[in-house]
């Protein structure tokens, strides 16, 4: 396995260039705050002064885990399944989301404890049927680890997409990310734990205790991918690598809520300039996810107390995107429109 | 001038009937955060459990303001009716969000400081050229006033609209707002003066003397319309009729940036029940706005260092009310798609 090597965004000219484009429409300098921001980023990442994003992806990653064995969900394990199918039928709330902005779902079994049988929709990339417990033993073998990475680069190679934003389902997947922020952060495992799909304060404190006496059973493990392998899971491992990938091919990645997180800060331990080009899309209402975005410094454009995981904040972000590029490509300038500039 | 008596929103059952549809969708409860509250404000405010919102309409109010006189902005007083052209002419910030939204957009002139003419698109409702400089005298008598507002009322009376949303233009607004904000909510000018379109500090300072001593010069004015009437603006004033009149008739109300908000606060204080009316698209950049939604009691659905005005806050923020409205009439029920329950 080779880890993608990404091209740079940087380029001051162009830089310049965007940012002069952008002073000049008819509005006050930086008023359009954060969409100033987004465009000029896009307008790096795809290295032009006319970005486009007319093509836009979800890709949801669903996979189970042996953590759920320590009773830290306050959901069943078959609910990843059982969501899954929603997705196919086109229940869920990111069908609802990614239809309303003309946007292409791709739902991604990358390791679901579930035989779907043949499955019209479903993109099979099973690694096995769910991870091991992390809290007796490494979630994935080094082989496993290696495979959802591949699965997930080869699946983005052959996207047809400007933006691709991520997203997941794994019932315990929040125990997985935390343990995984925990141990790449350096915070806190209390300020990593949170209440996941809806667990109650003893649910929580239960669900931290596991996580801490895992990371002192493999207290030794520090390198990213290892972390990964150790704490991660099939979705998580599938969507770090299919990030890089995204990055390498110049796409644009819309980064959801707090599992999808936990997947970029593997990609970045990996290869940093893979901030360069990411939109966060909102801080979740998940409890770590603040802290998170913090390490990455990284400003989110939504804060809408979403904790449903899905890609739904991806999706819910892409009129912002959408925004930032309309704004550069029609807005007229100051001059065209003869109005005139700043006087003091 | 009869103020606008509103229909109540309050209905405990058929708030329960909202919030038990919102649960039974698959998806934790509470998972979608603000989008829940919304779905269920716009199904009490049309008093139904399948809202729709298919009509909506930006409402951009433009006029001038005699405070210019006290070099309070950075633009010249021209770049009022110039931006107007530049709507008309679909130039702008708000005719690109509001095109993306498929949202209809109409300019009203409601005392621009310019002649122009005979201009298709342009709805004149014009009070007078401009209002008086605030800090020597009234900026409008009573009957400019009660105009402006019967005018805001008689207009939005034959709109065809689910959804509105309120921008405004014109140079000097910001420092009518601030006066009115610290007349209403009792803040300190200090906590309530900002930069506007871009002043620096030492314009910020000038700018915050100015309206001081206008408020000591207009100390005994107290009553809301008599604020209004006396440091307000006539786009501020027709704004204000147009959100009572529109929420008499159980339109939903959305809340732009710092004027817009200021014309809600007058609103507000005549009928405090127009509050549960309003979506409170975002907080903006301009310093007074945070403090003003905090006065209102309102949690703005976006902060993206937006200060620009326009409406164009009220008009990126519509995509978010579509979701709201999408998760509620299109998700699958738990025992529609067959997914388990929360089991703890």
């Amino acid at each position: 396995m080779r880890i993608p090597q990404l091209p740079s965004t940087r380029d001051d000219r162009l830089s310049e260039a965007l940012q002069a484009a952008i002073n000049n429409k008819t509005k006050p300098p930086g008023s359009l705050g954060l969409l100033e921001l987004l465009a000029r980023r896009i307008g790096l990442i795809q290295q032009t002064l006319t970005p486009h994003i007319g093509r836009a992806a979800i890709a949801v990653f669903a996979a189970d885990h042996g953590i759920v064995a320590e009773n830290i969900s306050a959901y069943p394990q078959s609910v990843t399944w059982q969501m899954v199918e929603n997705f196919l039928d086109d229940g869920a709330a990111i069908n609802v989301f990614a239809r309303q902005n003309n946007c292409a779902l791709h739902i991604i079994d990358a390791g679901v404890n579930h035989d779907f049988g043949v499955r019209a929709g479903l993109i099979d990339r099973k690694i096995a049927l769910g991870t091991a417990n992390f809290a007796q033993q490494p979630a994935m073998t080094s082989a496993q680890c290696e495979q959802a990475l591949q699965r997930g680069m080869d699946w983005i190679s052959e996207l047809d997409a400007d933006v691709v934003g991520f997203g997941e389902m794994g019932i315990g997947n929040t125990s997985a990310a935390a343990a995984i922020m925990h141990k790449i952060t350096g915070i806190a495992v209390s300020e990593c734990v949170g209440a996941g799909t809806g667990l109650a304060a003893a649910g929580v404190f239960h669900k931290q205790q596991v996580i801490e006496r895992a990371v002192v059973h493999h207290a030794t493990v520090t390198a990213p991918l290892d972390v990964l392998r150790v704490f991660g899971g099939f979705e998580i491992a599938m969507i770090a690598g299919a990030m890089l990938k995204a990055a390498e091919r110049r796409m644009v990645l819309v980064i959801d809520g707090f599992i999808v997180t936990s997947a970029l800060l593997v990609a970045a331990a990996l290869q940093p300039d893979i901030l360069d080009y990411c939109v966060f899309s909102h801080c979740s209402d998940e409890h770590g996810h603040r802290r998170m975005l913090e390490h990455l410094q990284a400003r989110p454009l939504m804060q809408l107390d979403l904790r449903l995981g899905e890609g739904t904040g991806s999706a819910l972000a892409l009129p912002l995107l959408h925004a930032a590029i309309n704004f550069l490509a029609q807005m007229a300038t100051f001059s065209s429109a003869q109005v005139s500039e700043k006087s003091t």
